[in-house]
């Protein structure tokens, strides 16, 4: 029989993300999560072990629920539609200010003062599916013929995944969203 | 005269700048601030006032100390040149784990919670003026004959900047700055 529990764990959790998202790790104290959680000291220590190990359920949970953008590139018919969409998706969400700022990951691996070696591995595997998901839909498109033969899907690959990151960045230094747009049609426009 | 103070106003700065560089401005506490400056508390508070201004005059400095690399830009006597070289110095830099890791700024963005105005436009000037920068040699180059009078100079410069912001966070993420050095090869060989 389960372990019955006193809150709902995936909603504690989810608040959990959300402020962690919002403050990053270090800044986030065990007052402030037992707060958002609603749960008692006790209870945060039984489920989640330690900051740390909340931290990384937090980024999982996220990676859970968050829209899977990914699945924009993978079901792609066109190289450069799926590109686009992608961008378009991640643009508003980078530029919507009802959410914490950015994805969580990004922020991540941007605040995270200790090298923590579970949480950058963490880090480090979400970038490289990216990078490998715009890789498959580059490649296609060279097999299809959409691209050209001579394309260097790993430098493209590469780059998309650099812009993923930068857009997150500037999003939150400038609220013109169409500038980055903009780019990302005419990075396409080069493949 | 100039009023005396029992300690070095500078010295004390540049701590208090690669803390909160390493740490962002929420995750440092006034105290661990005392103990890295190296001053009592009624000194931080009557030489900077509180800890936003001390944050404000610490990403100031930052500017001031760290090497300018936007000179590079403008002194350079060919584009490619001086974005391969702009952009050499930043990779070695941002992969150089001696320092607390990325360009302040760029953590500045990310980490900061608040948005707080005139932080937001400190950060919003500094990604500006390398906007213009990179939009400057790219124009100059335009006018000699270096690149076709159709570059749009306008997109490569945002496109240049985002690239500044990506390498920030990548150096995080993984440790082979030659794929960040390929992919700049890679832009300038398409300008």
């Amino acid at each position: 029989m389960a372990r019955t529990r006193e809150f709902n764990e995936d909603q504690a959790l989810h608040q959990a993300m959300l402020l962690f998202w919002k403050k990053g790790y270090e800044a986030t104290s065990i007052p402030d999560l037992l707060q958002v959680m609603g749960i008692s000291r006790s209870s945060l220590y039984d489920t989640f072990s330690d900051k740390q190990t909340l931290y990384i359920a937090a980024l999982e949970h996220y990676k859970k629920v968050s829209f899977n953008r990914q699945v924009i590139l993978e079901r792609a018919s066109s190289v450069r539609t799926g590109i686009q969409q992608f961008f378009e998706q991640h643009i508003t969400s980078a530029y919507d200010t009802s959410l914490p700022g950015g994805c969580f990951v990004t922020n991540a691996a941007t605040t995270l003062e200790s090298r923590d070696e579970k949480i950058n591995e963490l880090i480090k595997t979400s970038f490289l599916n990216l990078e490998q998901a715009f890789c498959e839909l580059l490649e296609k498109g060279r097999q299809s013929g959409e691209l050209d033969k001579t394309t260097d899907v790993k430098a493209w690959s590469y780059l998309l995944l650099n812009l993923h990151q930068s857009i997150n960045i500037m999003a939150k230094a400038d609220q013109d969203q169409q500038r980055a747009k903009e780019m990302i049609s005419f990075v396409i426009a080069g493949i």
